[in-house]
């Protein structure tokens, strides 16, 4: 078996990057661009990597596109109510067939996200620069593999719990902030065929997807939520009944 | 303490019963009526039990009743669609918020559960009167308290893997079908701080809801769904930095 | 229905009590004394509180007194290797068949414990008095309810990650140190048909059993781990064919 | 990135092909045969595969090769009780550092089993060659990769529910049962490192581990169940206080 490579779609909302210098200064080529160059260093040829924003046609996620996605990274903030309902709809059809799915920090509030969990997805947050330490609770976990333990993030927005999704499939990573909040950070869902990770780090001030342990998890994230196989959303279906034996 | 009485709202299309007259003969009070009794008979004074119908002005669910519900049991089946998105909206905060939902049969259609579950929530079905024969796979818990090992439905409709829900926090019942499939029959899953039930008998065509045995099943699910406290949906909030030791 | 009130064994090692007098200044009445005294501020005639400690014969846990036991608390910590084998398969058998189990702080490595769990139970511990925050991650849950949120205990000893048990059924706290250490704190886990809560919270050398917040989240335990009805370990059964309909 | 070839050991007591002729028709090269038979069709040289059984000094499983075995595949039945409580110790050991187990039907009362679950692991159960029908209720599990749905086995051995096991980390698949059961037919569990894998189907008197199909779920789990990295058991250890920022 030649496992062929994992076709990966990071879609940012690209908002903050484009209208304040700051954060365009901390990602040049976007969140997007960050995270997409991540996944190339660290898979090389077990991924295949492309972007898509909030401003292409379709925001860049036609039918033809998200078919030809194995995995879709979503980074969200303020422009999550920009999203057009038909894009929602479509990104949730292909999840629930068996696209995965990984929801990466304020993609909490982000629609396809609170579609799939049934939930408010809402969470306690300040931003204080607090350190952020994250650490491993299934260390055989494939999304944990080759990740520290702990993973410390010197400055980072904080969330804290309670955060309102549903109990996940696994719970991966549990994060303590300095200012005394733990967070669930790392959890993983299956909906219909997709897996769904979702990931707490990282904020836009802060420079989280140049770390080479993120980027060792989104990594490995990318790899765990590709569902091989032909993709098919659960339909109801009358069956007959079986002949006894 | 005196707990005091949980208070359930039994919520039933009731459109079988009014127009087809075979179904009327098996519920001649309706499902909902069914229901109802069953509830009063084994919870006497531990309960307080309404009824709502679709034909009902808001569906018999305005804010005021779902305000003074503690537990919500669903039965729909061929009138999903003549749920009004409002009251959806509306039966979902109200889970979130805390309200339990029992939903029954093929409720699993029915727009809050699909609302809540985030998935098709399809299945495999046929109707040829099969026996079904229900397992408990979690002898200690309260919804299985007093219910026989098996429970036995001589003629029933049969339900089929693969049913499109999330994975359960807890796996309560599992059913074979006399045709040869099985069945995750009774599940748990907690949403935001409302607790659901998800049950799959009983076909309107079949008397499941005046057997004791079911009765005893809904009689244990309203009074685990019932989660005391004040109502409030989880919010996203802003918080302060907590001063240091 | 008249729900009859829980009998609840809180079994303390008690040696630290008895061999150093600055813990004994603590805890005048033991450990299992101060624990006992919460449940019965708190349930009042909900609950009938008895005590056994290490140096009892049988441990104080003598089959008569499980038979009688709804829920077990257990506290050790510097004796576990004295307690004895049969009493630990007394008590393994006792849970199987129903009885609920309470395991705290350093319980995690008692002999009960590491048995049921099938895992080392092992973990990282330092001791530097850092505050420890506890947040609830599952706000309906019964052991979380009228717990403040978060609990913060001043000064404690400090546990984390990875903490080498499975899964749990159910991850109702977890906690923030100041040192920067995450831990899943309160955890439920079924084995057989008893119900077990784990809670890292209080080492000997803190008040933390005198904390109000503390025996309330005890209290709401030994109510959730009661598992009513006959106790009765799984046995493998032949069984005969059932007659087809 | 080349990954190595999974090295599976199949353990197999190996008592009833070697004194009942009519089993060792089934199975002229042992049950053990078999199953690494299949594996080696499936997988090619993604797979390296030894067996070893009861009657071999250490029954098979010395320090060395388990140390060399990155899933061990178990089938056991009338001998349980020949396993050396060290052999046990030392597969228990190796599990919890991170080697993988598959435990076949009625391995289910294998020691390894019951010690790493913690429950009796009892079962009901009757023998009359009934159909049974496995479902896949996990579609995107990697163990249920191009497994048939259903998977029928024209006559096999019955198991019943109560299984006295931990509820799963993950449920991939449910059986019905011609005569009426239902059961929890394949499990996952994780403990400390080490994933686990239990399967009901095949009793020693039916040729299910000549089916593809049944094959076909060996060699996905022997895949899934592979934890790639260092075997590193759950340790104590003592920390220092993490400097602050």
């Amino acid at each position: 078996m030649t496992a062929r490579a994992t076709r990966v779609t990071v879609w940012n909302e690209n908002v903050h990057e484009t209208t304040q210098p700051e954060i365009a200064e901390i990602y040049p080529e976007g969140i997007h661009g960050a995270i997409a160059g991540g996944l190339r260093d660290i898979l090389g040829d077990r991924v295949v990597v492309g972007t898509a924003t909030l401003a292409d046609a379709e925001h860049g996620l036609s039918e033809e596109v998200l078919a030809a996605t194995d995995v879709l990274i979503w980074w969200g903030h303020i422009a999550h109510d920009q999203v057009a309902e038909e894009i929602v709809d479509r990104v949730q059809r292909h999840v629930l067939a068996g696209m995965g799915l990984v929801v990466l920090h304020s993609g909490h509030f982000s629609k396809p996200f609170i579609r799939l969990m049934g939930t408010t997805c809402s969470l306690a947050w300040r931003n204080d620069g607090d350190r952020e330490v994250v650490w491993t609770v299934a260390p055989s976990h494939p999304i944990a593999a080759g990740v520290a333990m702990p993973l410390v993030l010197d400055r980072h927005e904080t969330y804290g719990e309670f955060f309102d999704v549903p109990a996940p499939d696994e719970l991966v990573f549990v994060s303590a902030h300095d200012g005394g909040e733990a967070f669930r950070s790392g959890m993983t869902f299956v909906r219909g065929r997709g897996r769904i990770f979702y990931f707490s780090p990282g904020d836009q001030a802060y420079p989280i997807y140049h770390y080479p342990q993120i980027q060792r998890v989104l990594a490995n994230a990318a790899q765990w939520a590709h569902t091989p196989g032909e993709r098919a959303i659960p339909e109801v279906r009358k069956v007959e009944r079986r002949a006894d034996r």
